[in-house]
């Protein structure tokens, strides 16, 4: 058993804001859901800016490129400057490019990862749609593996298909290839539709299965890409407040940098997922927990209003 | 701690017949790899039946129908008849029917399933290549799901895409809608590839992570199977050998099944995974280990010459 998160109200406000100087926030679930942006987050952010607040955007999404996502935010009327900017995709290049490594990556994923590595200057297989070959063992005839692939990234692809799964796990035969996942997330947040839109998760899990070894996860609940932009601005974890809607990622992933936590219910974690995470026994379930919760980001303009 | 199963050999030869009755031998990797034979693997089975043993073929494969499979056993010059073949796809359509299952079942996976549907009168959706689409959140437009699905069956697909699994996961957001995969294997023996060919267990644990939820396995290592057979040919599990190459599903239907086993060395299972699953200290691993083992299962010729 576990305390729950507060509420966030104009009780607790005041107290709340003086705890923190830097915020980070996650995008899809949190600030918009697919193209669609959830209410008045932009102004959210806004006030919280003009408080003073530094704010950052850190996304587990690998599919589209820094540059991509300014536009996004530009696109949404939110402030946002590509320094300010932080996703799986930015983050695995970073982190090959301290490994120094030297060989060529093998892509199951989507272009923000191309596109990521090129400016670091890391070689990459092609993305996008491949053949299909009906008869799994006619593959060896087409598939010809190439000798200098020293890793392999798995991230969201919706030209998933089972000829590079078949790279994917050939590759990672040799001990020494790297296996790398940008993200775990199992699906994308989503509102009014029938379908279940999986996410990275979905792809990782299909690899790891085969190669049966973990993947070195960059994306968020890891806490990678706050050790990347804390070293860049600065930012001290004890004054930094991680906003999110999924707690195996956000939440955990603020726990995992010693931040301070808010979760909000536009996305994939519930009010239910809370209850059960702070009853179970289980005292990983208690990591689940945030320190607040608001029902919506936007919520919080009536709080500040008086601030 | 565990002992390590026999080695087959001459001294235990005679006690090791005198105790079986009935010979279940899994395909891949026993008999063949792909649509290779396996040395005299079809000598070694008729030397068995010709000691008044009986033989049944079962296969975690639900690529192919029963039919098929008699007619891959004829051009390898095995005796089979249609009555001593089980496979999972059959297995799965039997499973629904026992069920008295009425409504129609989403396949992601091969024709072999399909076919089999069709035998016992289930409705179903079609298998084979599947359009891509680039952007998942138009999938919308394009993807309309059918009303009267109550069942999604996972199994092998060589045309895996993100569509069917859009697909597969958007029907299992319904709880009461059955989850059913045909096996787990990892991946398919083969010898002299540089690749590694993912077998269903890939497509399945791709669904299983976005839906949180276990699937109802048909093939080995659940019992299913066995059930099946002993019922239509009224087999005594203690007198009943399970012969196959990979313990997690072979050996572990075996023990599943109170038969007896025996590993043999030509297709996943390696020594040196049996001599980790006798030194670990969790138990769940000694239900890997075989009672006996040979390097190949036409070794057992020269054993046999004498009888």
């Amino acid at each position: 058993m576990a305390q729950m998160p507060k509420l966030l109200n104009e009780n607790c406000i005041e107290g709340f804001l003086s705890n923190f100087d830097n915020v980070l926030t996650d995008c899809d679930g949190v600030l918009w859901r697919g193209d669609d942006i959830i209410g008045r987050s932009n102004e959210a952010l806004s006030m919280l800016r003009a408080l003073g607040k530094k704010i950052f955007y850190i996304t587990n999404n690998s599919t589209k490129t820094i540059e991509d996502y300014v536009k996004k935010f530009e696109s949404m009327n939110f402030v946002a400057d590509k320094e300010e900017i932080i996703s799986s995709a930015y983050a695995t290049a970073q982190y090959l490019k301290q490994q120094q490594f030297s060989k060529k990556v093998y892509i199951l994923g989507s272009s923000g990862i191309a596109l990521e590595l090129d400016k670091v200057g890391i070689a990459h297989t092609d993305v996008g749609p491949e053949y299909q070959i009906g008869d799994p063992f006619a593959m060896d005839e087409v598939i010809k593996l190439e000798p200098d692939i020293g890793a392999v990234v798995v991230g969201f692809d919706s030209y998933l298909s089972f000829p590079k799964i078949v790279r994917a796990v050939s590759y990672l035969q040799q001990p020494d290839c790297l296996f790398i996942a940008t993200n775990t997330d199992e699906w994308f947040p989503r509102a009014n539709s029938d379908l279940l839109i999986p996410s990275a998760g979905c792809m990782v899990s299909c690899v790891e299965t085969v190669v049966a070894r973990p993947p070195i996860v960059i994306g968020k609940p890891s806490k990678n890409m706050f050790t990347i932009l804390s070293g860049k601005h600065q930012l001290q974890a004890s004054r930094t407040l991680m906003i999110g809607d999924r707690s195996n990622t956000d939440i955990l992933f603020g726990k995992n940098s010693n931040l301070q936590t808010m979760l909000v219910l536009t996305g994939v974690t519930t009010m239910e997922d809370l209850e059960e995470y702070a009853s179970s026994t289980d005292e990983e379930k208690h990591k689940l927990l945030p320190d607040f919760y608001l029902p919506r980001l936007d919520d919080i303009i009536n709080l500040l209003k008086d601030f």
